[in-house]
């Protein structure tokens, strides 16, 4: 990828991050950015592509992370674990991006032109946590009889649950770091 | 509460659902329900006061509902499943009540005058299930060393989850059901 068109998407997610999909105007990316707004047209076509552009760099930008992890000799519950944890994490890098899967997740509900591709991410993020407990149950650090693809989808579907309530302000990032830890516990079995 | 506010309520619902929270315009509720704008702001003083309101009115329909099961001979743990079951249920009143709690939920992320309430109504939520768990430790249906506020929190956490990728369209309303039933499972023992 260009650092240009990199670059761009980092303001993205930082005006995403600021004011919410559905406040997000192109001057305002260009004005983070410190480009003209042509420049966003050049690389996106319009608004519409900026957004679902934005939304893939977020999330490749988290895959990145997830896939730190993958050096260190972990066990497959270790790794569920600390990918899944990791989406609660601190750091301004970790909530952007949060804030930025979150809008569009919601913005998805209204705009039918965002569904797929936030359908492909989700399964996407699933796939990768099935393949983790997969792994788990393989060296033994998780029970057999635990279905790794359902139980994916739920522990997926728990952390947007608590993040959403992190971002909003309604309970606190440390609370939601402990229920998840628990509940990973609960799914996994201990 | 009068049956004219009630009804502004309904038409600020149906609004939210079709368009969102932050897509809302006082003329449009105004137009839904087939009376005139200065009747909201009578009502209402600002579009904050009528998103709070009808945030609230969602919840109470919703407490309506999860509360009808309650007449009926119940253990602790088929309550815990009809409650949190319900908010996955066919039905556009559930539908609709689904996406603004969902709206109203991602909006607070950038909207702090909204978090309090969203707060109180989510502790709320978390408190009745505690307490059908609490009851069903009681009653036999549930193990005793299951911490009721914690399991509560994660469920609903995962009622969020699954409701905001049911809305969105990144999967069906029965296997979010079906998800949500087998997580209840893994959370409450089997």
């Amino acid at each position: 990828m260009s650092d240009r068109r990199s670059a761009l998407l980092e303001a993205a997610i930082k005006v995403i991050a600021r004011r919410g999909v559905r406040g997000l105007r192109v001057e305002q990316v260009a004005a983070e950015a410190g480009v003209a707004v042509s420049l966003i047209y050049y690389y996106f076509d319009n608004r519409n592509g900026l957004v679902r552009a934005t939304l893939e760099h977020a999330n490749e930008r988290a895959a990145t992370v997830a896939a730190s992890a993958d050096g260190a000799a972990l066990s497959g519950r270790q790794a569920v674990e600390r990918s899944l944890l990791g989406e609660l994490g601190d750091g301004d890098h970790v909530r952007d991006t949060s804030v930025v899967w979150g809008e569009v997740l919601a913005s998805a509900v209204f705009e039918p032109d965002l569904r797929s591709q936030q359908r492909e991410a989700t399964e996407t993020w699933s796939e990768l946590i099935a393949a983790a407990i997969a792994e788990g149950i393989g060296d033994g650090s998780i029970p057999a009889d635990i279905e790794a693809q359902a139980c994916a989808e739920r522990l997926t579907a728990l952390v947007d649950g608590l993040s959403s309530r992190w971002l909003a302000g309604v309970t606190t990032r440390e609370r939601a770091q402990a229920l998840l830890a628990a509940g990973i516990g609960r799914e996994l079995g201990t």
